[in-house]
Formats: C-alpha cells, sequence, structure tokens
C-alpha cells in the first residue's frame, strides 16, 4: 500500500467509528442511516429524472445500480475522478485492470460517473452552481437507490495560504469570502442563509490517519470558497484587476487570522447541501502551488 | 444552406453592420477595435499562463494560432460546442469533414476549443464561476493574440418562460434572481454591481435575420440568470425544496411580467465582463422544454 492518504485503508478506518454514533440518529432504520431529501412533492412524482447524470427511475434501476453504495468521492476535473476510480478498483483488489470500466454518465457531458465497489466517484465541474447541480441530482440518487450510512468526499486541489506547497489541508469549516461560516442560497427572490458546519469527528480521524504519511504535510483549517477565481481571490492575472498587489496581500492576510488555510470554490455549498440531508462530509484538498503569499511573510 | 439560425451566413450579415460604429470608437487602430484588458499587472508579467486552457505566452504562439479570430461562440457543454465547430467548419467551407479538428485544450479537462477559419468554439461548464474562468482567460487569449473586431456569442438551450417550447430567445438585458440588470461581483470581500448591458443593436440584427428561419420561433427577451437549477429556478424536483407549487407559480408569473422570457446560469456575468472588456456579446438560446408554466396560463 502506497502512502496515499486518499486510499481506502484511510477511508475504513475513519468511516465504521464515525458511523457507531449513528444508531442513536432519529432518521435510523435497524440501526442504518438512510439518505433522505427534504423534498415532500418527490415522492409524488411518476419519473424522476436525473437529467445531468442522464439517468431516471423509470430508465434505470437504481437500487440495483448503486444500492450498495457507501463512499461517494467528488472532484472538479473529471479526468482526476476516473484515476480516482482507477485507484480505488486497484486498492480495493476489484477484478480486471479496471480500464473496463464505463463512464456511467456517458449520456451526457456535464458531469462523469464511476462506480468500483462501495465507491462512486464523480465529477463536478467548477463553482458553486456547477457543483450544486450534481449534489442535487447525486442526493436523490442516493434516494432513490435506498443507499445507508453513506459518506461524501470532496478532493481536489486548491490554492494555499501560509502554508506549504503539496500540504493537504482538511476542512473543518467552510467559509464565504467574508471569512463568515454559511451559505447565501437563493431561492427564486429570497436569499436563505445555511450553515456550512462539517463533521469535524470525520476530519479529525482523517487527520490521525494522515500522520501514518509524513511526506504528506497534513493540517486541519478553515476553507474559504470564492465565486470566481481571479478577482473574487485577489489575483493579479485575470482579464480584470482594478486593485493592488497591497490590498490582496492584506486581504490574504486577515483570511489567515481568520483561520483560512486554503481557497476554493465550492465548499460553503457542499456542507450546506449535505448537511441539509444529513450526509456526513468530508472536504480535503493539496495545495499544488503555494499561490497566495510567502510562508515567511505570514503574520 | 438549411434553415439554421446560427449560421455563418446570419453571422456575417450581422456583424459587418455593426462594426461599422467602431471606427469612431476611442479604442481604435487604423478602424479597427482591438481587445483589451483591464489589468496593468498583465503586461508586466513575464509570462501569462492560461490555466484552464493549458495554453501560455511562452508555450504557445497565440498571435499566430488566435490572430484572425473574429467570432468566438461558447455554451455550457463541450459535445455541443465540438458538433458547433464542425458545423460552422462545414458551413465555411474549409477543407476536410472538419472530423481532424483537434481540441486546442486537450492538455486540460476544464473546457474544450476548436478553431475553424475565424471562428472559435469553446465550452464553459455550468453556472457563473465556471464561464468567468473561462471568459477571463478567453480575453487574455484574444488580448494576447492581437484579435480585433472579436464578437462573442453565447448559444445553448435555457428553460422558457410563458414562450413555445423550441422558440429561439434572444436576450436584451441580463438580469439577476431580482429581475435587476446587475452582475454583483464579489471581489476578494467587497461587492461590486456592475453593468449587464448587452448590445441591443446586435440583438435586433440576429432577430431581423430570424425571420428568414419561419420554423424557429424567435423573440427578443430578458434572460434571467440563476446561481442555482433547482431551488434558485423554483423547481420542484430537487433533493431539496421548501416552498409550494403556487409560490413557484407567483415567481415564475412575476418574472414574466418583468418581461424575463427564459432562464439560464451565466448571463449576467457573461455580459459584465465582456462589457467592461469592450467586446460585443450576444446571448441567445433554443428553449428546449416548456419547463415553467403552461403557455395558456400567462397574464
Amino acid at each position: 500500500m502506497s502512502g496515499c492518504p486518499l486510499s481506502v485503508e484511510g477511508m475504513a478506518s475513519v468511516l465504521p467509528a464515525s458511523n457507531k454514533s449513528m444508531k442513536s440518529d432519529r432518521n435510523t432504520n435497524v440501526g442504518k442511516k438512510f439518505v433522505h431529501v427534504q423534498n415532500p412533492y418527490l415522492d409524488l412524482m411518476d419519473e424522476d429524472i436525473l437529467y445531468h447524470f442522464a439517468l431516471g427511475t423509470k430508465t434505470h434501476n437504481l437500487p440495483v445500480m448503486f444500492g450498495d453504495v457507501k463512499f461517494v468521492c467528488v472532484g472538479g476535473s473529471s479526468n482526476r475522478m476516473k484515476a480516482f476510480a482507477l485507484r480505488m478498483h486497484k486498492e480495493l483488489g476489484c477484478e480486471g485492470d479496471g480500464e473496463e470500466m464505463k463512464d456511467i454518465c456517458a449520456g451526457t457531458d456535464r458531469f462523469c460517473m464511476y462506480k468500483t465497489g462501495p465507491v462512486l466517484s464523480i465529477s463536478h465541474g467548477m463553482g458553486v452552481p456547477s457543483i450544486s447541480v450534481m449534489l442535487h441530482e447525486l442526493i436523490k440518487l442516493l434516494y432513490h437507490a435506498q443507499c445507508c450510512d453513506v459518506t461524501i468526499f470532496r478532493i481536489g486541489t486548491s490554492g494555499g495560504i501560509g502554508i506549504e506547497p503539496g500540504s493537504v489541508v482538511i476542512t473543518d469549516t467552510a467559509v464565504d469570502s467574508f471569512f463568515k461560516p454559511r451559505f447565501e442560497q437563493v431561492i427564486m427572490d429570497s436569499i436563505v442563509t445555511r450553515s456550512t458546519e462539517l463533521d469535524r469527528d470525520l476530519a479529525e480521524e482523517l487527520f490521525t490517519c494522515s500522520k501514518d504519511f509524513p511526506h504528506f504535510p497534513t493540517l486541519i483549517g478553515h476553507t474559504m470558497c470564492t465565486d470566481d477565481f481571479y478577482e473574487g481571490q485577489g489575483r493579479l492575472d485575470g482579464a480584470l484587476c482594478s486593485y493592488s498587489r497591497e490590498k490582496k496581500l492584506d486581504y490574504l492576510k486577515r483570511a489567515y487570522k481568520a483561520g483560512v488555510r486554503n481557497i476554493e470554490m465550492e465548499c460553503t455549498v457542499f456542507a450546506a447541501i449535505c448537511g441539509r440531508c444529513g450526509i456526513k462530509v468530508l472536504n480535503f484538498h493539496v495545495n499544488m502551488r503555494q499561490l497566495k503569499i510567502p510562508w515567511s511573510s505570514m503574520p
């Protein structure tokens, strides 16, 4: 087993312990926690079409296809999520080399999806609206498939603030551009503020696992979600830039002081939607570049 | 020539007339309007890497590759944008059947890009953050390539409000979920409100062209941009739905009264970013389904 912090060994060691506490949860069925939706209209529908997955309740036997799913790993890039699925296939010791794995969403180019054993690997594109579409349909898929005790991991790359390149940040709190732990969901013409709480026990357990892999420096910190890669993150290399380098550094230093260790573009809605459907989630990223501030300049 | 409203004939008839007025523009060079950026740092950079295109100023000769681009067509789906490029290739009478056209962004899976003659066809994924990343890098690409007199078209499908399925909506005004013609750009922890004005002359010219294709009912109207496909658009089939069917219908009727004829997820930022860089843009969509309100129930 290589020192991969995304390994099934790591996941297996994290999850059973966390799931023990579910036995006392209200939403149980013989100790199992089923995925639920919060939409009274859904069960009244004759057919539910998951448009952006090219799947549906009449055209596909979702319980047979997905009923055994326990771990869902989501990330922005379709190539990476295919590579992740192949890696899982190998780690799980599944038959074959995995090359025969088909994209379950081949009928559309919006997202890609691969399944190996109890692990589902799905891409979600970039930004809150894109992952939001995917999460609505993923949660409905898990609900229709009668999945239970599911954990969703969001994995990917991000821009670090004041941390070493290549380090892994496990998110304890997802915050917005104003360093607040909230997601402002626009529902038609109303704004509803939702909690972006993540499962701290799960974060701590993954952090404990990470100690076995010292060549991947790992820390727990706040992750900031922006709606824009360039101006939103204070970058100086977009088509538009109306602020100074000093203003950018000031913002990033304030973010660091507020506990932010990395920036990406999806974590708040990920925490908000999954939280409302009672699904445990974990958000962690490898910081590919020291994009923001030299480590030495941090307060 | 088939009755395709996206035809090169259509575009050709639209653009020269519109470009005439550019001669009096301040930002001209022998009557040409070059694409510009609004970022004083950009020219100071040794190298500009267009991360999400897998292109760069040191690794690629952008003026040679893209200097003749006049029309950029963008849309969410990569498959559709490839199909569009193939169609353009055929309509323009370019050599070969187009099957040899390569994805210029093959080095990444974030977006795809095809070029045929003066037409560039690019995908942008779903939602404001995703198209925003693409637009920043597209405008920098056009700037580095010294392109002039460029028009960008956003084409795609959308959900119609009180209009016939299959009809085409040409956007005159891009509005947000509150029916306001504005885009709220978060720049670090500040919110800046930007105009979402579109080129009305261009919209009118395309509308005039559409009269030659009566089997595509076409109208000019406001297009609403939401950050969410489910709750944002009042859908009753998401994983989360906390409102009634009546509340949804009330919202959509109010949208119709405010002039909104279709809903999608990118138009406000498309208008805002391109507008700030002085690029003419046109936003038009085919409404694939009568998703929202029965035509007969409209006021």
